[in-house]
């Protein structure tokens, strides 16, 4: 694992939560699409701008491993890199961990690159360039 | 009260509760959703109909009163009648009772009618007739 | 209204959009509950510190006022006062604004107090004077 | 494939889609759960009824392929199989599909069987027997 990684934190809401005290594992998705959406941003060109240049990202594979729970209240540590990075598709990754320094979930998510009509298109070249620092070494079959 | 009340039923899951094994103060406001849903394709024309002859409702002010809780695996009744009906705006009652009787919430939900563009319009005529069967002599005031 | 306000933000994600662009009406209410969650925080004892000393405030009444939508990617600014401060009820007013100072919600939740199996107890008063300055001349009624 | 299949439908709500009129990536695990639900009711035994014998079966893994998006209104055709059955652990396949035979989501989740409070423990022996009818030849590998 070579590249950086993006950090984002979530405070875990009464919300996300279920029986038992711990995230509903659906709820898992929702953080992840906030920190996708607060990587792109810190990249410099939020998720909605790319929208309204006619280049969207639809997910298109899901990988969740849930290795301990999250509670209500912890204030979770996200990490999100890159694995794949292709002509049409990206790939990240991302790890969340919560204040103790446990390890919650490891996640990988595939999105396509189509336009708003959803018809494939290669990957921005200037995004590419942006991506590139934060691609691991590692494919997601390894990490997740 | 002497209108027609519609009838919807709905088994709760775990994405709808939180901590203490009670369903989420917001997701009840989704069921209420979906029971609409089911009274205007009950009354013929699902709200995807009217919605692609550009007519909406989009709701414009909501009210709710927790009396007790729905728990994990419960079976609701909700029930619906209609509080309010005049030219360019719909009000709904709800209340939501589980299997053993007991009344868990009441709550009203008032609705523009609309474009897709969002500009005020009549409320269809023959909308109107078939609501007016599930209009209560009460008021939303008096019943939420 | 002469009180204090507490004030959050929130980026809205997709997650929280439903069709037409927009938040969903029920999420609402989960932004809400992120915005009290927080100010607690910031008295000093989290929502999680008063559950610990078998202190909670559930949900007993909802009033959402719609009056515009706000939109994916929107930095929202979330107001919170304190509009009912009884014996064993607290209520709360908020007021979501847009990046563009629209005003988008106003909203009221009235809590009781009590304790984790439910009774109803006095508000501790240790916290009745840390909310003291939030509270507003005005009362809910006229707040939303 | 040799098993049986249990079938669950279920009807797209607005609290389940986003922008672009899609149902929202995460939202499909909230119907993966709620046909579980359904299928352990019809088994004999709700969940409910295990967990007030002390048996839960959290989710540790899940798998997800988008194949196509549901829309508002449709009436999806959820289909559930059992994918993998051994001493400690229990998954599950799911197939989504609309109402024009479309292809919408493979996905399967795996599941560890522990006491509610979390610990490893065998699958009762006779939940194992109800399970096998819906016990597929191909592995979850080669389903999604």
């Amino acid at each position: 694992m070579a590249g950086q990684k993006f950090r984002h934190q979530h405070r875990v809401t009464y919300a996300e939560c279920t029986l038992g005290n711990h995230i509903y594992y659906a709820r898992y998705l929702d953080l992840l699409e906030e920190t996708r959406g607060e990587f792109f941003r810190a990249l410099g060109e939020p998720l909605l701008k790319w929208q309204e240049a006619d280049t969207i990202f639809p997910v298109v594979e899901c990988h969740l491993r849930y290795k301990a729970a999250a509670r209500y209240d912890d204030l979770l540590d996200i990490e999100l890199w890159v694995s794949d990075l292709d002509r049409v598709r990206l790939g990240f990754s991302h790890r969340i961990v919560n204040g103790a320094g446990a390890e919650l979930l490891l996640a990988s998510t595939l999105h396509a690159c189509t336009s708003v009509g959803e018809k494939l298109q290669r990957l921005p070249e200037q995004l590419v360039q942006k991506l590139k620092p934060f691609k691991a070494v590692a494919t997601m079959e390894e990490t997740s």
